[in-house]
């Protein structure tokens, strides 16, 4: 925190969780345990988030926004180890879509991450060193759990809306099944139900990377003063082609080469694609934390609605919740079918449902990108159910 | 050779070229340089390959068969390291679309693999240690070059078919645009002109897994006695997703557990894809050269006829050959556009050709599954393209 860093410095995310800067904290005490689907336990834990906007008296104008698998709390607000603003401030803030004039908005680090909330990076009290692999594994249920947790602690009995992206939109979907009545709308992006053979497929490629780094060590690097910043970088560079449509990489690389007239003959990055890879490899790792890396994709792995309550539409049986679902044309890690299968479920159960399927070329990471479709459909979706759910519009009118 | 192997015990490439079993070979000596795309020559070098059927007396009947990535020189008879049949026996053989009874079949390991023909792992003669990295890189064009020194030196003018797939339909665009004239018919299956962006991407990941290993010691592991068996494995596994389509590995794996009843809350392979991934990164390093896997890799990247020729069409001006080209639907790693790009180009060309897109779901592999109608394409073509070259049936029907 005290030290100075340009945009070309790398910066380090501080093992130590003492040494990292906080984000508001819900702490909960040994008294306090968090049930866990491995059968465990978990105390003491907490949880680290933000906030923007003001909660209202009622406390009905709550909405949470879920983070995807390497995001983070700062979802409006410059993220203090990085230095960048927030990784969604197209969609929330002043005058947004999710409208922080209107709405208080809360976003938490998942459990099992490594910005603040419990993870594996967290030091076990049992052996006074970080928990590693000890660390239970964990569920998108448990991350979902530990935000009821602190909506909870916060006073919230309903949230007006569950938002978010990818592994962001699989625990508004968990959210939705588990606490129907607590959640008056639900905007899942670009998830879906289960995570499907190929998706385990290419995080299994990741933790095989990470654990393949001898820094890895187990696990146990942060007692060893290492780290798999290899490996890491390696998983993150898999894990991101897939974030991309084909053709967002054609139009934006090609086959254009790096700064130079011709190939090199050599393994250096002569093509754009392979100096862009390689920086988002590098960069990663100076911001994320390998184990939970481990955690937080086993998470996803593991998430599958149908099997944990018998069928699809048993997971929203009866719901009252008011779903937009959101899907993108070119997103091939989550396709529209994945989508389509839930509004399926949804209709089965005879939720209140609409879906929009968005024509962008920009594959997965389209939920993070200047998709105005996306705001548009968004904002009226919110507006509604905000004037439905009686939360007064900023300045009087909407 | 000696030593006995059963199905699982793993089998292991003699890193010393001499131990290694040995197919046929033409050597080239110090004063027969191959001419690389690197700007430099390659002497002494030599070219490791099978043939199968008999050259008739005109030497008309002439078939190369082009193998793929990790391919090899056995396409119709039994690896001797691996103790494996041949990758394609479906295709070739007495009776197959490629019949041995009519045809006389080439098939050469590649320049720059590890099964017999000069690549990373070979001796330089320089340094009488193995090249690694020393070795320049090679290209396509490069692979085709030592092809067709190894044609001139079995007296063949003309070949009457090149044929392959993946990388081998590279060749087989590569030989059809480098010597027309050399070339009667040629069938390039489940590739395209150039390599895409994604596709190098993939291979940018396999490679960084490979260079992260620590045992990979620069490339001179061979001198180190090591081997980067995980960083290969990863860059295997990788790889093996891209040659799958999303619905296979659906149908074949989907979420089904390994052997176990419930998740395990664990990182071992909980899911059946898991532990085949695993699989396939595992006996991959028993049979490929990590050095040999980094040069082929990027012979494919390098892939790109319309920057040597100016254009696609310039490719194939004037060309006599007869083309059929072939794609798969669920195929996307390339996909069917990257296909009709070259009929395109071939069109433009004035040159023959057939265009089949086939249904299937198996993805990129589907090129060497039992998929009927490839087969059946692929037998019609030829037999008529022997009938106008006028190569005797065998039986003297067809």
């Amino acid at each position: 925190m005290a030290e100075e860093t340009s945009a070309t410095d790398p910066v380090h995310i501080p093992l130590i969780e003492a040494d990292r800067p906080s984000s508001k904290l819900a702490e909960f005490s040994a008294n306090e345990p968090l049930e866990l689907d491995a059968g465990t336990e978990l105390a003491p834990w907490q949880i680290a988030y933000e906030t923007y906007g003001e909660m209202n008296a009622e406390k009905t104008n709550a909405v949470l926004v879920c983070h995807a698998l390497t995001g983070d709390q700062y979802v409006a607000s410059s993220n203090p180890i990085t230095g960048k603003p927030g990784w969604w401030t197209r969609m929330v803030g002043p005058g947004r879509p999710i409208d922080t004039d209107r709405y208080f908005v809360i976003c938490a680090n998942v459990l099992g991450g490594c910005l603040g909330t419990t993870g594996p990076a967290t030091t076990n009290p049992a052996t006074d060193a970080p928990y590693g692999l000890k660390m239970p594994v964990v569920t998108i249920r448990d991350m979902v759990r530990a935000q009821a947790r602190l909506i909870d602690r916060l006073g919230i009995d309903t949230l007006f809306a569950v938002v978010g992206g990818s592994m962001g939109g699989m625990q508004v979907l968990q959210w939705a099944a588990s606490y129907p009545e607590r959640v008056f709308a639900a905007v899942p992006i670009a998830a879906g139900a289960r995570h499907s053979s190929q998706n385990i497929a290419f995080h299994e490629v990741g933790r095989q990377a990470i654990m393949a780094d001898p820094d890895w060590c187990g696990g146990a690097y942060i007692a060893a003063g290492k780290r798999p910043t290899k490996g890491l970088s390696v998983a993150r560079m898999a894990a991101h082609i897939t974030y991309m449509s084909d053709e967002s990489l054609h139009q934006k690389f090609g086959r254009n080469l790096q700064d130079r007239d011709d190939l090199t003959f050599g393994f250096d990055a002569d093509f754009q694609i392979e100096s862009y890879l390689r920086h988002q490899g590098m960069t990663f790792v100076d911001r994320f934390d390998a184990n939970s890396y481990l955690y937080v994709t086993r998470a996803m792995d593991y998430f599958d609605l149908a099997a944990e309550f018998g069928s699809l539409p048993a997971a929203f049986k009866d719901s009252k919740t008011r779903f937009c679902v959101m899907s993108f044309t070119s997103d091939w890690l989550f396709p529209t079918s994945e989508s389509r299968a839930v509004v399926k479920a949804l209709n089965a159960a005879a939720a209140n449902v609409s879906f929009v399927e968005i024509d962008s070329d920009r594959g997965h990471d389209a939920f993070l990108l200047d998709v105005p479709e996306m705001f548009s459909t968004i904002r009226g979706f919110i507006t509604g159910a905000a004037n439905a759910r009686g939360i007064p519009a900023p300045g009087g009118s909407d």
